[in-house]
């Protein structure tokens, strides 16, 4: 198992980007590390050089780089390349903490969709307060969608909690304006007898719509969206999380010295509470011929060697060759 | 200034719907009160009866009752009734805490909307780190809407900051996926194009896209959003928040002593943070003839109280009037 590792994309790259290889590849000996970037910088940071190969390269693309043309601008860049391994056949999944529109637009353009496929949607895993957690998708790789493109969600987010989570029987669920069947906009409520068609053949196991308030219950295993609600949500998820620390930091911080102590004392539990907002692993744009994963830009190292781990997972599970077997077979019933 | 009350409507009515009238009397000793529902029991709670007038009704609206027949199927209740008393004229505004359909579905047929606003939106006032709060519409009132709804609540909203919260030229943000010019779906640029309009001519103060990240932050003073983005993101706002109080308290019951002992501590800062949720003031359905408010169905006296406060505002900055006039000068801008 061969993976293609962007070492200069995300904040603190390459320092966390190699240190969490130096971690992954104690978890998983059997795999290759094809890394992508300052040969130098790359090469003073690994503890070893076993089972990883060095692609030095000359360009990084950052935030101000337009998406559309980095495939043109930036060619040496240590994220085109890496996908390009994928491309060319040189690596099984790629993995970057870097922009995240230069890369999945890279990524689409390179690695190409699975056939019939139309619309790859952004997935990623949510937490609950049962620890457990759940799919959604697309958080937003398509600021607009058809009702098809949320029918493929549902069943690539199915693939994705059975094979790669280790889900049996994933109860999806579509995001709406009410858990009622008769809720939603036209589009929703066609998405929605388009499930019920697939619950019906037994391809996904649908439990019907699902409010916005209730994800994080752990209600649904799967969460279908389109791209610009999904992105909404996720966004206003991780900015309610974001403000309800800084107000109970505040709050401890400015209280008085009962409250002080009581925050000190509850500190550890605490950060617990704050690794819920941070997710579990990376996005991956599914729907392409390969694993791409995107970590976010902050990651440390354990967050790199959780992607790691992730990809590794994507790629032992063989979902996406699942998913091409599918689409392949499925000629009839999809367009 | 007269007032109809649903006194039936909410889970806690009508006590804690008649106790928050008794809250609010002390408050607004020019106010009276049009209370509708059980005549026996008003009386019994009521301190006094002072400014008060009971209008005894048979009925009450439930939760499943069909939103868009309780006109003619709940004609006597307490919810409908009231409704019908702005409607004749015997009141300038209306407050219930019952089932948000059935209130958005009467309120618009019996109430009507301003003359040129096709799509009255649901606001609400929603609280920010900094304790200032934002006001945002559509929250839900809408499953679909159309660019000129969109450009509708930012004039809708920019009167509510500006005449009912006091905030000079309020900043309008439009609700986006990229804070950028060129990110949202094809509605949401069109809508972009015609707040920037608006800007121009001064007829408000149009700060660009948000995204549902930033705008617990206090960005901006109005966030504009279609009915289907905007119910989902206050939903995940309601749902993070909810599932973030349960894993804190779960953590702190399941924790060792020192945690117990932390969290007992700084357990009066947590509700203070908690109340943050909870809003401030109920929802309005914004672009009727008349103020409509509606109050938490979990609302307590407290809720009720600062609901008639509310309203009590409404009505005072005449924002409605206020904005039947601009709809009536604008004949050559506005379709």
């Amino acid at each position: 198992m061969k993976i293609a590792i962007d070492a200069m994309g995300g904040d603190f790259a390459p320092e966390a980007v190699i240190k969490g290889i130096n971690q992954a590849k104690k978890n998983f000996p059997e795999m290759t590390f094809l890394i992508f970037g300052d040969e130098v910088k790359i090469r003073e940071l690994l503890e070893n050089e076993k089972n990883v190969e060095i692609v030095p390269t000359t360009e990084v693309v950052d935030f101000h780089d337009d998406p559309l043309r980095v495939i043109k601008t930036k060619k040496d860049s240590s994220m085109v390349r890496a996908i390009q391994a994928v491309k060319l056949g040189e690596a099984d999944a790629v993995l970057s903490a870097g922009s995240t529109g230069a890369l999945l637009t890279a990524g689409l353009l390179q690695i190409g969709r699975i056939k019939k496929v139309e619309r790859p949607g952004l997935l990623t895993t949510l937490p609950t307060a049962d620890g457990r957690g759940f799919d959604m998708l697309d958080l937003g790789a398509n600021a607009e969608n058809k009702p098809e493109h949320l029918r493929d969600y549902a069943i690539l987010g199915s693939y994705y909690a059975k094979h790669v989570r280790g889900i049996e029987n994933p109860r999806v669920a579509l995001l709406s304006n009410g858990a009622e069947e008769s809720k939603g906009s036209a589009m929703i409520k066609e998405v929605h007898g388009m499930l019920q068609e697939l619950n019906e053949q037994s391809l996904i196991h649908f439990i019907g719509n699902i409010e916005a308030r209730d994800i994080l219950d752990g209600i649904a295993d799967v969460v279908v969206a389109d791209g610009f609600t999904g992105n909404a949500v996720l966004k206003a998820i991780e900015g309610t999380m974001s403000t309800m620390f800084k107000v109970l930091k505040s709050t401890i911080k400015n209280g008085g010295l009962k409250t002080k102590i009581g925050g000190a004392l509850i500190k550890n539990d605490l950060s617990a509470l704050k690794s819920m907002g941070s997710g579990v692993g990376g996005a991956v744009l599914f729907g392409l011929k390969a694993p791409l994963v995107k970590a976010h830009g902050n990651s440390n190292p354990e967050a790199i060697a959780s992607a790691i781990g992730q990809v590794h997972k994507m790629v032992e599970s063989q979902v996406v060759g699942k998913l091409v077997e599918y689409y392949g077979k499925k000629e009839t019933e999809i367009k």
